[in-house]
């Protein structure tokens, strides 16, 4: 049997998560008892929401358990099967594969995927759980109009990225909001977005204002903080708001919040938060429309890929203080 | 021709709105020309709206012009017409009688009304603006479900009157928010609410945790303030806020705030802001609606009544400091 390598969450953080937080084990994994799969994992996919499971609480995801392995989706390539569905060389995605080299599922939360036409590691990215994120909140919560202006903030993140593509793809004008030069140059000749501000720039305010001429309709939030204070003061009579993610906020420094509800009324917004995971009735639609274009060519991503396992702590640590330009990955072989 | 009596803004409000803002007028009314109807006022509506108007700047209305009669909802009777569709007689609403002793219209804002069976008054009051407000807010954005929690503050204000009772005819749980024990009795003993808490009490915030005890799902907010935080910070996953008014923000004392985004994200909430008036196509069914309830007496409310136009100025500025127990009209005769 394989030696299993990983790790589990050794204890809660205090304010910012911290490499001490995290515990390596090294086990060796039995073998599939009737029905399971044994998965060896090529790709970890690193997450912000991993960081709201780490603390205790009421959050919207159970927490994670202390001495239990890091939850996380993967990709990978069954290795022994005694479930029917599932013969040796499948490619899968698991919505949680875990921060480990092998898992042994039943098999209900693994998928088949087809990497023939695109890497088996944009199954946990634009074509997995952070590009349905990006479907859901623009077509059912944001559905910006053609010609409106949709601003997304962490631009060229997991779920930015494909924000802006799929705003374009609606005739809409797409923003972005990115942490330097060189992700908003990204945002724009690659990403397609109109325009991109760098939230890190000393004008930042001013610069997002030129940029939303005519406000904004539609706000698809990944960070919070300052950034969504101004995109949110601009918001145009009928703006919608998407909170997907507050990832300014989940250390504790930077608390975010809407200082004028006032806003709220006279401008007529709505603002919806949501988690992808409850959209499951959505998800087949959304991949089929996200493979498509990414078979034809026509949706672009980047990736930051981290390798081994005993890099997952750092890489992860380093995403939620915008290290990582594109997707967060770890390749595990 | 009549001596018309009446008010127009003198001044824009700095801070808290003062009686040196209104200035009374007199003047003979024209005689109706082509088309046009003379309506008596028999019934000024004051309404928190009217606040946000008197300010200058970007609002969800035009802002009321300085020199102008002051906007308002009115109730009276033709006493001269040019136009067909009305006749001397007459009992009329006006979203725009204004605060004034008659007003001369070319009718398309003019509504008449049968007061056979409800007083004439209520067609500014639970069958007017303020109780579509509550039908809107109630059926179009909280679709509370049977068993779930409605919060409503301004309990026995003109619209949360109609928030309560609506609310329980859809089997949920009702609780108001009000100010002073009176007020409170009234909501549970005369409108059905379930529980009311009173925002003056010292142990507001325990007595509130008591009377939700498994928490919020919609909360219908005409306030703001203290009481809109408390009960936000309850609200259950994918609970719903009807944002309608903030009356204690709109004299710029107390800044009416959403302190930590995260529960937008954690809970799912949807949180919109509305304006009754841009839900024209749900006004027949919600007046016929109420109107039936009205006319079968299941809908009940209660009126503070100032004597005379000269009083309107007075009776707006102590509705704003909540000094009103229920709908605030003026009789003008």
């Amino acid at each position: 049997m394989p030696l299993n390598k990983g790790f589990v969450l050794a204890s809660r953080p205090q304010g910012a998560a911290t490499e001490s937080n995290f515990r390596f084990f090294e086990k060796e994994i039995g073998a599939p008892g009737p029905g399971q799969v044994l998965v060896r994992n090529l790709w970890l996919s690193l997450d912000p929401y991993m960081r709201g499971r780490m603390d205790e609480g009421k959050s919207y995801a159970a927490s994670q358990a202390i001495d239990e392995v890091m939850v996380g989706g993967a990709a990978g390539e069954v290795v022994a099967s005694n479930n029917e569905k599932f013969k040796v060389g499948d490619k899968v995605v698991s919505a949680n594969g875990g921060w480990q080299l092998y898992s042994l599922t039943d098999g209900k939360m693994l998928n088949k995927v087809d990497d023939s036409k695109v890497p088996l590691q944009a199954f946990v990215g634009p074509l997995g759980m952070p590009g349905v994120t990006a479907w859901v909140g623009l077509n059912r919560i944001l559905t910006p109009k053609a010609g409106e202006t949709v601003v997304a903030s962490a631009a060229t993140g997991a779920v930015g990225t494909v924000v802006g593509q799929l705003a374009k793809a609606r005739g809409a004008r797409a923003v972005g909001i990115a942490g330097g030069p060189e992700k908003c140059k990204f945002a724009v000749e690659e990403l397609g977005y109109d325009i991109c501000v760098d939230h890190k720039a000393a004008d930042f305010a001013e610069q997002f204002k030129k940029a939303t001429p005519n406000g904004v309709d539609c706000l698809f939030e990944n960070v919070g903080g300052t950034p969504f204070k101004l995109a949110s003061s601009r918001m145009n009579d009928f703006g919608r708001i998407a909170v997907c993610g507050l990832i300014a906020s989940y250390e504790g420094a930077e608390r975010t919040s809407l200082d004028d509800m006032r806003l709220v009324l006279v401008r007529r917004l709505k603002i919806q938060g949501f988690i992808v995971s409850e959209f499951l009735a959505d998800w087949p639609q959304a991949l089929t429309e996200l493979i498509g274009l990414a078979s034809s060519g026509k949706l672009k991503w980047r990736e930051t890929i981290a390798e081994g396992i005993e890099n997952a702590p750092s890489a992860f640590l380093g995403m939620l203080k915008g290290r990582n330009f594109g997707k967060q990955l770890v390749k595990l072989t």
